[in-house]
């Protein structure tokens, strides 16, 4: 049972969203860009990030439907998703993507993990700056949500069925798209 | 020196911000929300919050300055944030505010830590179920700002007055009003 009074049958983050529509806007918004907006790096490949860096944290909701989102944008390849899970290694991704989930994986600890020769690394395998950047800041943005949805204790179903479903829906409309299902028509903002 | 070619003469997450405006706008909008904008809570106890959690995460920066603007909105009790910091237990603030502080404290080690009779103890001493969300998406969201300033290793300044300069100012514009003077004038948003 959540912590606080959330709006019923809004599972996660969409009941912590829905309950204080006034974050949700820019929690929506930061989460589109760096994940569903056009970037270098492609949107199959940012998810995993996220999806990485939520399993580290142990936050079975968000593991769950952005590994859905995930494998939606990589033709339905579920069983990639758990390789990079259980060991990004030796799953079959870029190198590049490879070094970036090591600088993920670093900023998930603690953002002074992350090493000059981490970067170096990355760059050599053909990150930008922006890539650098940008996957700081998705690993340090799921330390956020992460937290915010287990914090209040939502509720996190396991029918996998469900974030397969709407993994896809994701996938194609982006989050603040999706988001205007549940959240006030009218911007909260003047 | 930060690992990427950040903007000189901008410090800590400011160089963040300048260098990819797309995420400043929701990242200053959330802070603008959760720290400055009208709430039950008073701007000083949720900059006490984010002061707090920024100084168990150890991020120099984020502690500096906004344990600065909580000071600007405590009439400049520096004395005091140094207390809270240093044992909250004993720092001459409300018991509400020293209960939504160990909710704070458990969701910067991670969501799951906070427990039942944490909120119960919050609830009784007269938080309502808006500040206890405030009060864990606070500390979620410092546990991103906190990674984002350290993983790209930001230029931190160890000069006191500066922060009090600039906390003060903070304190009185706030994030959206104080981000301007780096941030092109243009939205980026359509």
């Amino acid at each position: 049972m959540p912590h606080i009074a959330l709006p019923e049958g809004q599972f996660g983050i969409r009941g912590a969203l829905a309950f204080r529509p006034e974050t949700a806007r820019p929690l929506n918004e930061l989460a589109d860009f760096l994940l569903h907006a056009p970037n270098s790096l492609s949107a199959g490949d940012r998810e995993l990030i996220a999806t990485y860096v939520s399993y580290l944290n142990d936050c079975h909701f968000c593991q769950s439907i952005h590994g859905a989102i995930a494998a939606a944008h990589l033709d339905g390849d579920e069983e990639l998703v758990r390789r990079v899970k259980a060991d990004f290694q030796y799953a079959a991704i870029s190198e590049k993507l490879k070094a970036l989930l090591v600088i993920a994986s670093k900023v998930q600890r603690g953002g002074k993990n992350v090493t000059v020769e981490d970067v170096a690394h990355a760059r050599e395998l053909g990150a930008t700056d922006v890539e650098i950047h940008d996957t700081v800041l998705i690993a340090a943005a799921f330390c956020m949500y992460n937290r915010y949805v287990d914090g209040l204790a939502t509720v996190q179903p396991h029918d996998q069925a469900m974030y397969r479903e709407r993994g896809k829906m994701v996938a194609r409309d982006g989050y603040v798209s999706v988001s205007k299902t549940y959240l006030p028509a009218e911007p909260v903002r003047g």
